[in-house]
């Protein structure tokens, strides 16, 4: 992890520098990563700790402001420098309430006024975004989607998030839940889904859904190396595993992600239909499968969607690795308190 | 169809209005609706005729400009009255280039330069663009959807086709191929489509796919009355007929219509986690079978789609019926010319 302390650049040119800083916050299911960084998108300092597992909203606002608080310390910076706050946060959140009502990842939340509390206990000016949301923006300034005027934005891990930047804006919808391709459902009666819908699209390309379908295979007894590389204990499988038993050659294992890739696919292929994007930004841990999972993937778009849909769409991985979030929601707080974020 | 002579308006006022004048088509897969508009949306004259059902692509740039001539015939206009002529198309075009590239409607139709044509063949300038597209942007400035901001319709009959607006514009992709949300697959080994695609949405919620269904439901010696509406000729089945039997009480007419409400209603669901609109506009012909369709397709939402993205959507019908399409396509060759459309 890189880290850059505020003294160091400060000491390149003499003062601190004039640039509007921000604080970005990227809550997750089971990581909070805080970041101060700057309008051109620096990361001046970062703190990440884990998401608490016990406790309610309660435990997770502390966390929160402690994680915000170490990655001030880390600049030798206070609240009062900071232009605002901005944080992405999983889950169906509303930016012009502040509140994070529900998040199939974190459940033990129930409409959280994110937004409110972290305004009242720093004093600084604070919006809530939806977290894929704000990686799509994050990668539109300073990542993979530079220059795009459409693009969908796509994060594929334990489940599937997305983002929507049309016309150079980030498209949020209504209420702020807009990007939910995750719960695009490609199998009417397929597996339920945590949301209530039933074949959601990340029930079936997910690290998550993987996962299960390793187990699955397992337990009907299919010969695969896969429950060696999780030290023989079945509940441990998950996608990691059956990387590692793909990368031996297992061919259970090779099939299994070669499915998954088909899987992606397909919602894929519906996206292009829908949007006709010029760009389609893939991140995610899952990606980390690589071609594995990616050539079946962008095959099974290809056969798919529109010709012409499939020929107007570049895809590119996600350049920004896991500070897309943090960078996309302090650039988002930015432009909500009336600043230009952007590389310069 | 409700018609109104030029003259007759320009005697209201003494002299011919001074309002600029468009001629805006509607090409379908059966008929070719022409009109003469004013940018406030007025139909001043009406031209409605066959699609050919021979010939290719001469045969029915022939029967364009017919219906365009006609037009302009029964109004007492000549081609350069117009500031500008609108196409709105079936399938897959581009603004950009003004061709129609593919139609899986008329699928005699391939690569064809309409906008060129027309334009040299009139002397007016001409612009293209997707006739559900054309729709949501008719149904947006003078019908169902003024003053909202964002919404996306859907206009159910043979296949399902859809436009979007977003922040008040019209959203048409990157190559203009936006909106095709009836080629979403909601069952990835579903039905082969025409598009080449498997269970796309329309392989399951349009009128075709409810006459389908109801023909398998009669071979397989289902007991209904739907064959004796058609005349017992099994190939003479309908949507229509579907809906003179359920109208009649019809058991089976009733289930296969609920049943299409239904799978209309798990992409509804998808297009409201993904779009999180305000208003989603449903119409099309298949819309005529009113409660019966779309109770099963509202309820089916709702159970799916994110409870506060179901909530923030309101549903209405499309409210210009089939004069949307010329309404719109006018209204974007205005847009496109320079002019500002809108009911004034």
């Amino acid at each position: 992890v890189k880290k850059q302390a505020r003294q160091g650049k400060a000491g390149k040119t003499g003062k601190v520098s004039q640039e509007p800083l921000l604080l970005g916050i990227d809550l997750g299911g089971t990581k909070i990563l805080s970041a101060v960084v700057s309008a051109r998108g620096e990361i001046i300092s970062r703190d990440r700790s884990a998401t608490p597992s016990a406790g309610g909203t309660e435990a997770i606002l502390r966390a929160l402001l402690d994680s915000a608080s170490s990655a001030l310390g880390q600049a030798a910076l206070k609240a009062a420098d900071l232009v605002a706050i901005g944080v992405g946060a999983a889950g169906f959140s509303d930016p012009e309430t502040g509140i994070l009502y529900t998040s199939p990842h974190l459940p033990r939340l129930k409409d959280a006024p994110l937004r409110d509390v972290i305004s009242r206990e720093t004093g600084v000016e604070t919006f809530l975004i939806n977290d894929a949301s704000a990686a799509a923006l994050g990668e539109y300034l300073f990542g993979a989607g530079r220059k795009a005027r459409h693009f969908i934005y796509v994060t594929v891990s334990t489940g599937i998030g997305g983002g929507i930047v049309i016309n150079g804006e980030l498209y949020t919808g209504a209420t702020g839940g807009a990007g939910e391709i995750g719960h695009m459902s490609i199998l009417h009666d397929g597996p339920p889904c945590s949301c209530g819908g039933r074949g959601c699209w990340e029930t079936l390309a997910s690290g998550t859904a993987l996962a299960r379908e390793a187990q699955r295979a397992i337990e009907s007894g299919a010969p695969t190396s896969i429950l060696a590389h999780a030290g023989g204990e079945l509940s441990r499988v998950t996608a990691r595993e059956v990387h590692a038993a793909a990368l031996r050659g297992d061919a259970l294992a090779e099939e299994l992600i070669s499915r998954t890739g088909y899987y992606l696919g397909v919602g894929l292929a519906n996206l292009l239909n829908i949007f006709n994007p010029e760009l389609v930004i893939v991140g995610g841990g899952l990606t980390r499968l690589g071609d594995r999972l990616l050539t079946p993937a962008i095959k099974t778009a290809g056969e798919r969607a529109f010709p012409r849909a499939f020929r107007a769409a570049r895809f590119a991985a996600a350049a920004l690795g896991g500070d897309s979030g943090v960078l996309g929601a302090a650039a988002y707080a930015l432009q909500r308190a009336g600043g230009q974020p952007g590389p310069g």
